[in-house]
């Protein structure tokens, strides 16, 4: 294990240094690639799905990601067929975030897979570890949503506005709040 | 009602097709003109102020709309007098989206009038329905308040930050939480 | 006391006209300065640098601000070394904001120093009053937080995603939820 590079380190769940090179230099190229979608005029379609292609590396053909939009690699984000983010979703997708088919996310949610130590002496040396998130099919994220490291949510849920998702949530359910909880199976 | 076009369903409350091509294109022309409003620079007072005019159809004088700004069509947007929004608001106004006066909005605020249906064959076709939010006369709402489907918020009213309103708020009281609740009378 | 001015008015936490004509044009510039600095490639390191400078006035060596980032005057925030916010932070610093070293703050997080009064027609007449915010060392503020005016954070503090901050919370804790609580000792 002690061979791996900091970037092996982050993709296995291992502590990793954030401040490393060649990881700092992948998160420069997702940020500017951001920023040129988000600078990109809304109308300008094609334009804008070419950068999502190149930001994520491959796609499904029916997506739309309103801007702005941010991530930290874009390489960790694998998105099913109709997929649609409104405006202001943030992945840091520092682990895999792997989302189904029809999910469908609205304004100003995050996903959230890296951690911060709790110890101060580890966390201010730059060093964390992320959790992969997953997304089932037929899911609808609310507004406002936070997304913690390490969720899986299941398929056909409904994630009510407001929620802090902070544990798995499981199939055919409608599940909302502060923690997030489950409140009826649809 | 069968001979409802999408938009008429849409404003009526009806379950519409929000991938129809004029529904389509009325989103692009109003997310071109929310990105032409956040790419101007500040300090641009009068250019800001028509551009809000030609988005929203209507205002009153005084009005003041802090960058970034989006929504979804703008003419569902109706402004009192002394209306005041800071950051990062977003007005998803599919159906209507009143404002009395003496509005204050604080940062990272939403007004979300659309609503997916919980089935999921419905939802996957790019179904969904609206309902009008109303905001009375002299109401502050604080940081990071989503605002759902349907609700009427009264005159005189303070809502605390971080709250998600599900439910109408009366007239005269400070209301807080997730969900949002009455706390006190003022 | 009647002698001060709105700018004096507002440092010293006593009711002030947000209206101005000189804290306006403060803020406008501030606001000018937000948008360049929003505006840059985010690759362009030196540049940004620069402006966050001009912006508060002063800064320790190592700081990292993503984009976006907005806030009212900049030179109300004092950061202290190793200071690192994430992507769409918003300070209102009317007041004093205050952080100490090694402070991590994920995205989407707001540091409200600035009340309108409960009372409609002093609050429609655009009088408010702010309250300093203090951040100690070594903390890090979850994904989605407020933070409310006139709260101090102590130090070595993890606070939890979504939380909305209200009261002082003292250091060596964990803190999380709305309203945020201490939840356990770190």
């Amino acid at each position: 294990m002690n061979n791996l590079n900091e970037k092996e380190k982050m993709l296995s769940g291992e502590l990793y240094d954030a401040n490393d090179a060649a990881l700092v230099e992948e998160r420069q190229r997702s940020k500017d690639l951001c920023f040129r979608y988000n600078q990109t005029q809304p109308s300008k379609m094609k334009e804008r799905k070419g950068i999502i292609k190149t930001l994520f590396g491959k796609t499904e053909k029916m997506f739309l990601i309103e801007q702005p939009f941010y991530c930290d690699y874009g390489y960790n984000i694998e998105i099913g067929e109709n997929f649609y983010t409104n405006v202001n979703v943030v992945i840091l997708d520092c682990a895999k975030v792997t989302f189904g088919d029809n999910v469908f996310i609205a304004p100003n949610c995050g996903f959230y897979t890296v951690n911060h130590p709790l110890d101060v002496e580890t966390r201010n040396k730059g060093l964390e570890y992320a959790k992969p998130i997953t997304v089932g099919n037929n899911v609808w994220i609310g507004a406002g949503c936070s997304i913690l490291p390490g969720v899986t949510i299941g398929d056909n849920v409904v994630i009510g506005a407001g929620s802090v998702v902070v544990k798995d949530i499981p199939s055919n359910v409608l599940a909302v709040g502060n923690p997030c909880k489950v409140i009826k199976e649809i």
